[in-house]
């Protein structure tokens, strides 16, 4: 697919609401929360509404500032956010996408999804079929307008109550370049975080994989590793 | 292949003799220069002695102090060195090492070798049959210590004299705690490098592959990008 800026819907970030799918997870309520901390109303997603609601509630509920974050079947959050986080296990990732077509129809999807296999070695990636969920997620949703990013934020970073600034680079893939820089400008948002494009969609695996690596940084070094790219 | 500290010999990287194999190429030729200048003797291998030694002459040449660069065949290089960085084209890459079994054995490894396409979309990973290229050179060299490291180097910054620190951590992957450690400080001393452990090797190929991501940064921001891990 190539859209030029002209031909695609522009996306204000200040402004949009984000859905999360798959909020309740770690991944997913550390994005919610940051995105929710800097203004943006969150869709937080969840199979079971219940336990969106009261994820989303306990959000709200830990901060001391006022923040919009609603809980919502994925179905809902899909239909309601301007811009979607795909943040679900890799296990149910191509089952959800394969729901959510219409919803997700002319929309930006993030993917973030990590298909990671954990042994008594530690992490390795898996292999996919499409090359890496980001391509899996293409491939479904032929509507959308599908990047990858956010693949190595740390959970317990993001949720901290005591990290101000998040020291981290996400990469942003994707064919569309007036989606990739929405997204680069959604990932600047969170304090200490800068969006970089990263490439095609093609190049998704080996991010998504180098979380494996992050994994094995963290262990070894007992941290929360992230990354930056220099020259920049 | 496990080992310990204690069983293994110890490479003092200060005094040891590196050899690079490819040291023709700009991957080889910028990581010769950089550890000629830390002050370790380095063997610069080619399939060709005579391109090796003019290789050689012209690094030694270029700088106003004086370094210890020598040329020899790829056989020769592997069997001086202490220390063997393979930097070799990938295309080669099975080849070489193939004929480099007896001459490598028990000796550290280092593959620095991105097993990567072009097309007019830009670059895009090749498929391994062994996983990444570091996986195959430790099928190939059973009796090495096989690691990898220095697949993100920009051979530019490297052979640029106006560059006097070099941003960059580089992942060192690797199943031999002791070897991964040596190549680790081996990295150090290049002004500005850091040696990162990175995982095992069977978490290589996206290391290797990520250089295709940094090609994409480099085309998308004229510049020379490299990573840093941050959180250590």
């Amino acid at each position: 697919m190539t859209t030029t800026e002209d031909s695609t819907p522009r996306v204000d970030v200040a402004t949009a609401s984000v859905a999360v799918l798959g909020g309740t997870g770690d991944q997913g309520r550390g994005l919610a929360r940051r995105l929710a901390l800097a203004g943006n109303t969150v869709y937080l997603g969840s199979r079971k509404l219940e336990r969106a609601q009261q994820a989303a509630a306990e959000l709200v509920e830990g901060e001391s500032s006022t923040i919009d974050v609603r809980g919502l079947d994925n179905t809902a959050a899909a239909a309601e956010g301007d811009i979607v986080i795909v943040a679900v296990p890799w296990d149910g990732h191509r089952e959800l996408l394969q729901g959510l077509v219409e919803p997700l129809a002319g929309k930006i999807v993030v993917d973030c999804v990590n298909p990671l296999g954990f042994d008594k070695r530690g992490p390795f990636p898996l292999e996919v079929e499409e090359g890496s969920a980001a391509q899996q997620a293409e491939q479904i949703l032929v509507e959308s307008r599908v990047t990858a990013a956010f693949h190595h934020v740390s959970a317990r970073l993001l949720l901290d109550p005591d990290v101000d600034e998040v020291e981290l680079d996400v990469l942003v893939l994707g064919e569309d370049r007036a989606a990739t820089d929405t997204v680069r400008e959604l990932a600047d948002r969170i304090p200490g975080v800068r969006g970089v494009f990263g490439g095609r969609l093609r190049n998704a695996h080996q991010v998504e994989a180098l979380t494996a690596n992050i994994i094995a940084v963290n262990r070894r070094y007992k941290t929360h590793a992230g990354i930056r790219i220099t020259g920049l």
